[in-house]
C-alpha cells in the first residue's frame, strides 16, 4: 500500500482536499493518502520545500509527495514527476522539491525527472487553475498504482531549483536566516547542528536581540525566557518559553540570526 | 473499499469526525473515509448542497456521501439515505442532496431513497443532538459493509429539496448569484459555462462593479486587478489577482451577478 | 486493521501529524489512523483527558490511543503505554488517560501499563522534544503491529493521575465545572445524568446566573434563550440556542454548575 503525503496551500474548507483523495481513490483504492499540511502561506513555494524537506525522510521508503503550492497555474508550465532516490516528487517544475533533489544528488542516488505531458494519466478535462485534482493527483495515484515513472510523459533533466539561502560560515560565526514559523511562533532557522554545541560554547543572536542563551530544554529555563534550541529537526530555533516568540519579538521568515562560536 | 466522504459543519477541534470515524471503523472497518469538509458555516444547508454537488462527480462509482449540517436534529424529522444514480447520500432530510437529486433525475438514473427508520443500523443509543455518530455515521457504514440501502428503513418518495436560485436567462443576459466564497475569499456564482466565451464577447457585473473583465488565467490579470474568471468548476467567479476578493470588495453569498454577451 | 487515534495540541500547519503518520505507515502500513482532535489547548493535559475520556468508547475494542499533549517533554519522565480494558492508551505519563483508566479499573477490567523504555521500539535519534514522532507513534505503530505491550519496556503500577473533580452531590444538589467549551461555545460540564430528569423537577444555574431551564431539544427553545441540556455523551451543558454561549454569557472552563432538584 503505497503512501502519498498531500502538501499545498489551499486549506480545508472547500472541499479541495477531499476532491483530489477522491481523484486518487479512483485510480488507487488502497493508496494510504497522508495529509502533510494544507496551510503554507498562500503561494509560498520556499516555504513548502523547507518543509517537505524536513519531513520527507520520515516517511516510508517509496513514498509519493505530491505537492501544490503553485503561483503558475494556468501558465505555459508543465507540471511535473521526479524519483529522488527512494521517494517520488509529484506536482509543479517550480522548485518545491529542491531540498530533496539536492540531498539525493549529494548522496548520488537515482534521479529521474519527467514532465507530466501525456494525458492518459491526467483526468479527462483539465481546467486552468486546479491542476493538484486534474493533473498532480491523478499522477501520483498512478505511480501510486504501479505506473512507471517515465510513462507520465518525456523525460526532463533541467528542473527549476529554488535559490534558497545557506547559511554563511564566517571564521568564527554563523550567519543564518528563519525559514518556518510554526503554530506557536518558534522561529527555525536554516542553521543545522549535526552536533549540538554546549551552551557555554556559542553566542546566538537575532535581529536586534543579542546573547540569547542556548538551553538543551524548554525544562531548563523559564517561562517567558527568550531561549535557543536546536529544534527536533536539528535546526537552530529561537523561543519564547511557554510563549509565542513570533508574535511577541516581531521577528518572522527570512530574519538573520547569528550564532558566534567563542574560543574554549 | 468503498469510499465513505464526511461534509460537516463540525469543526475539528471537538472529536465528533473522529468519533464518527471510530463509529465506522467499527462496522466497516476497510472503508476509505475521505472529509470533504467540515467547515461549512454553521447549519448553511445550502452551502453544503453546492459544495456536494461541485465535489461528488470527482468520487468513485458507489461512493457513500454521509453529509450532517442539521439545524433540525433533534425534532420528528426522520434521516434518510439515498441511492441516486452510482453515488449514495446519507445524512438529515433537508435538502442537503437537491443537486444529485436532480442531476441524477435528469439522466433518468435509478433513484432509492429510504428513511433511517430501522434501529438495527443505528447506534444503540440515540442522542437527541449528535445524529452524525449516533444515526448517519452506523447508515453510512453499513451501506459501505454490503447492507442493501432498502433495509435501512420505509422508503419515502418525496424528500425536501432546496430551492436552489437557478441562473436567470434574458435576451442577452445571464442573471445569477454568488453561492460560494473560497478560503481565499474567491467568489463563485452559479452561472455555469460549459463553453468558456470569448473575452471580448461578455461583459460582467457584480452589485456595484460593472465591466468586470473575464480572463482566461491569473497570469492574464495584474497583481491587484478585479477578473471574472471561470473557475475550476465551470463557473463563473471573480477573484482580485493575489489578493481576497470578498474582504477587498465587501460582498459575499447571495450577491447579485450579471453576464451581458454583445452581439458579435 | 487496527485502528489508532491521534490526539494533540500540534495544530495541523506545520507537518507534525503527517510526519507521526509517516512514522507509523513505516511500522504499521495498515494501522487505520484517525485524528481524534489536534486543537487541544496547547498544554493543556485536562481538556485532552476529558476529550480522550468521553470519545474513546466509540472506537472499535482494540483500538490505541495516541495522546500527545507534553508539557514535560525533555524532561526526565517516562512516556507510558497502557492496556485498559479492551483499549491501549500511549503517552506521556502524565494523567492523559486518567478517565479510561478509572473506568477500566471500576470494571475490574484488566491493566496492563509500562514505561516506553525500550529503544527498540522508538526512533534511532531521539529528540529532545518531539517524541510524538521518535517515541510514541513508534510504540502504537508497534503495538497494531502486533507487538505485545509487555515488551515494550519495564512494567509500571504507580502512574500519574490527574486529579479531575468530581461533581459534589449535596442533599438536594449537585455542584459540578464547565470542563469542554466546543467550537461552538456550548458548555459542557462534568455532571453526567444517566437518566434525564423531567425539566420541571430542576434549577440550573450557572456562574451568577439562575434558574436556566432544562429543554431537552433545542427545537423546543427560542433563538437566543440561554438553555441547559443534556449533551449527546450524557452531560450537562450550557448553550445560547443559535449562539456562542462561551462568547455571550463570558464563562468558560473552570466555572461552576449547580442543579437543584426540587421535590415532587
Amino acid at each position: 500500500m503505497a503512501v502519498i503525503t498531500l502538501l499545498t496551500d489551499f486549506r480545508e474548507k472547500d472541499g479541495y482536499i477531499g476532491i483530489m483523495k477522491g481523484v486518487i481513490a479512483g485510480i488507487a483504492p488502497d493508496a494510504n493518502v497522508i495529509d502533510l499540511s494544507h496551510e503554507i502561506s498562500p503561494q509560498n513555494v520556499r516555504e513548502a520545500a523547507y518543509l517537505l524537506g524536513r519531513s520527507y525522510p520520515y516517511f516510508p521508503v517509496g513514498s509519493i509527495h505530491c505537492c501544490v503550492v503553485d503561483p503558475g497555474v494556468g501558465t505555459s508550465r508543465y507540471g511535473m514527476a521526479a524519483r529522488l532516490g527512494d521517494h517520488y516528487f509529484v506536482g509543479p517544475d517550480n522548485g518545491l522539491f529542491s531540498i530533496l533533489y539536492h540531498e539525493q544528488l549529494a548522496l548520488d542516488e537515482p534521479i529521474q525527472m519527467v514532465a507530466l505531458s501525456d494525458p492518459t494519466y491526467q483526468l479527462k478535462k483539465v481546467s486552468r487553475t486546479f491542476h493538484g485534482r486534474d493533473i498532480f493527483a491523478p499522477a501520483a495515484a498512478h505511480l501510486a498504482a504501479g505506473v512507471d515513472i517515465l510513462q507520465l510523459g518525456e523525460p526532463i533533466s533541467e528542473p527549476v531549483l529554488l535559490n534558497l539561502p545557506q547559511p554563511q560560515r564566517e571564521e568564527d560565526e554563523m550567519l543564518g536566516e528563519i525559514i518556518h514559523v510554526d503554530a506557536f511562533g518558534n522561529l527555525a532557522s536554516n542553521i543545522r547542528f549535526t552536533r549540538i554545541p554546549r551552551q557555554s560554547a556559542v553566542r546566538v543572536s537575532l535581529g536586534g536581540l543579542y546573547d540569547i542563551p542556548l538551553r538543551k530544554t524548554f525544562g531548563e529555563a523559564y517561562t517567558g525566557q527568550i531561549i535557543a534550541v536546536v529544534d527536533s529537526f536539528g535546526f537552530l530555533a529561537i523561543s519564547v518559553v511557554n510563549g509565542n516568540a513570533s508574535r511577541e519579538l516581531g521577528y518572522g521568515l527570512g530574519e538573520q540570526i547569528r550564532v558566534k562560536f567563542l574560543s574554549a
